[in-house]
């Protein structure tokens, strides 16, 4: 075994159980806080999650980093996205200057952008604030053979546990995941169907905003994607290497380092999710350190999050990717560890309890 | 006309309608946004809303404010609730001792919480932060005649009105509703079956936790309530009179307030609901201002919603009141406003646009 694939296997023998001690002992507080037991509904699930993530029955989220790492993909060759390639460097740039979505979203809840280069397919201006993690500029084209090789996925991965770790130095409480990458729905939609084993027709939908032609053209693309390159569905490593992409595996490995170290990780939508069935295929006990944002209005984001077996917090038609849902997904996840330590029990508001239960 | 009457009239008649040019504007700055159109989903139409709501193209959220209103009901002696009625004025000290969820919700998004005593069954001891506009100690059983008089009908929406109007010279740029009351889902439900015509069975629910005997006498005094009061579903007012409540009527005369101010009203859960739906009923024009937070687990509130036309933005399995789900809320609509006015176009950016649309 080479040293990184050692590294990997280190890592992911670092990611343990959730603390049931500590989950049992926040149940029980919000058993006696002052409110019918169980009003709050996934607020309050979500607060016991939070403790058994991090082992401290009342979980306090203070540094909140939203991760949102980018990359290019050769598949843009088939006509399968709505904009340019040029856009991504340029997205890159807008997210550098605080103009982009992101930006706005992770100012209104008090989060901090890491903005990663994983394989942009141009030379980027240095930046003090962007990370440089170019694995390749872009992809090769899945629809013509596979993305990357099997050390290049392993590095991807690295790469991404590498920001987590620098940014755990920082402070960081809370992960979010984000995404820029013009025609990354692809390689995402690819990854859902070779692990999924559904048809690319019911996984496949229009990204940023293709017509009926391009929806066309980016179902073939998917399918001579699996046809091409048989990724095996019970190695995901084999499948990100094969249909996969840089940010995918980077925000994978990001997602394994967090867990690692007992941080929770806010899956944002449809591109990270396909990262966490990369990180769930190589590391099943990472799940349980995945809170789902939001339900995108990618087709296929349903099916990923059921086979994953996680029920998103939100629905708000989103479909931007960025890391835009994971910030409303890391507000929710701070007002239910908030809950849990701030508000009064029954005891100290000299509140009656319930009559009969 | 009594002078009560004309002051309602007076503020039905100020509501106006939703600002199309401002909506124009909005929506055509949604569209340069550095994002591709619509990908914000249910973001977007919101901040389309809120310049409608407002007449600012680039609307601006800073002060947010939840009025939480509490009553008590003569309905308990029906065994409807798992609660002693007790805890309504112990919550209201809660509320005013900062140890209630929504007291923590409320810092959780900056905004201030204001506690108004409609009609709780209790003395309350002043409190510089309580709001003293009690009509009565509680309202009569519904099971057993009208809740209360067409005259405290009235002066419970002028209270609420007048609870707003304060607060506006405090500063109010968006109104979240919250509710406090023990027994208040069994007259919230009350008014939507009178005024959807579906049958109780529908519509009620186990509020705070009723066991299967309790749900039933539940029924069974939303069936008499009906039975004896015949509200007449086309006067709203008379709805409120006959099974309505002294919380529920201050909320839906804060809500009228609020439109006829161009503020944006974030409508908690059932009871909330049950006083938009009366709002609506005595001024069908203050519906565009509302904007639902979301579905509560309250059995029920769809239906009520699905009246209203309205679709929430959020399903967190929530059922607590007080404003909690009208908290998330206001900070989805301050997102909104957020998006809209910090982010970047594509000009300005330099971002390439759509290549084919």
């Amino acid at each position: 075994m080479d040293d990184a694939l050692m590294s990997l296997e280190n890592l992911i023998t670092q990611i343990g159980l959730l603390d049931e001690a500590a989950m049992a002992a926040a149940r029980a507080r919000q058993d006696v806080l002052t409110k019918p037991r169980g009003s709050l509904g996934r607020l309050e699930s979500l607060s016991i999650q939070l403790a058994g993530i991090t082992g401290d029955p009342q979980p306090q989220i203070q540094h909140k980093v939203i991760v949102t790492m980018a990359g290019d993909h050769g598949v843009v060759a088939q006509g399968i996205s709505a904009y340019p390639q040029e856009v991504t460097p340029q997205m890159v740039a807008n997210f550098l200057h605080g103009g982009a979505a992101i930006n706005v979203l992770a100012r209104h809840i008090g989060a901090r952008v890491v903005v990663v280069d994983m394989g942009v397919a141009a030379q980027m201006e240095p930046h003090p604030d962007l990370v440089d993690k170019k694995i390749a500029p872009g992809t090769e084209d899945i629809a013509q053979g596979p993305a990357m090789s099997r050390e290049q996925a392993i590095q991807a991965l690295l790469a991404g546990a590498e920001v987590v770790a620098a940014e755990l130095n920082r402070g960081l409480d809370i992960l979010g995941t984000g995404d820029m990458g013009i025609g990354n729905t692809t390689p995402s939609a690819a990854i859902a169907v070779a692990i999924t084993g559904r048809s690319p027709a019911e996984v496949v939908g229009r990204g940023t905003g293709l017509d009926d032609a391009g929806l066309s053209r980016k179902i073939v693309a998917v399918q001579h994607a699996l046809t091409m390159n048989r990724p095996d569905p019970a190695d995901a490593l084999d499948v990100l290497t094969k249909v996969g992409g840089f940010e995918i595996g980077g925000l994978a490995g990001a997602m394994l380092a967090a867990a690692a170290h007992r941080r929770p990780v806010v899956v944002d939508g449809f591109i990270s999710t396909a990262a966490a069935m990369i990180a769930v295929g190589v590391a099943p006990q990472a799940r349980a350190y995945l809170i789902p944002a939001h339900r995108s209005q990618e087709r296929g984001h349903r099916l990923m999050l059921d086979w994953l077996g996680l029920e998103p917090l939100l629905d708000l038609d989103l479909r931007l990717g960025e890391g835009t849902g994971a910030a409303f997904g890391i507000s929710l996840a701070e007002a239910a560890c908030k809950i849990l330590s701030e508000m009064a029990t029954f005891g100290e508001a000299g509140v009656s309890e319930k009559e009969s239960d």
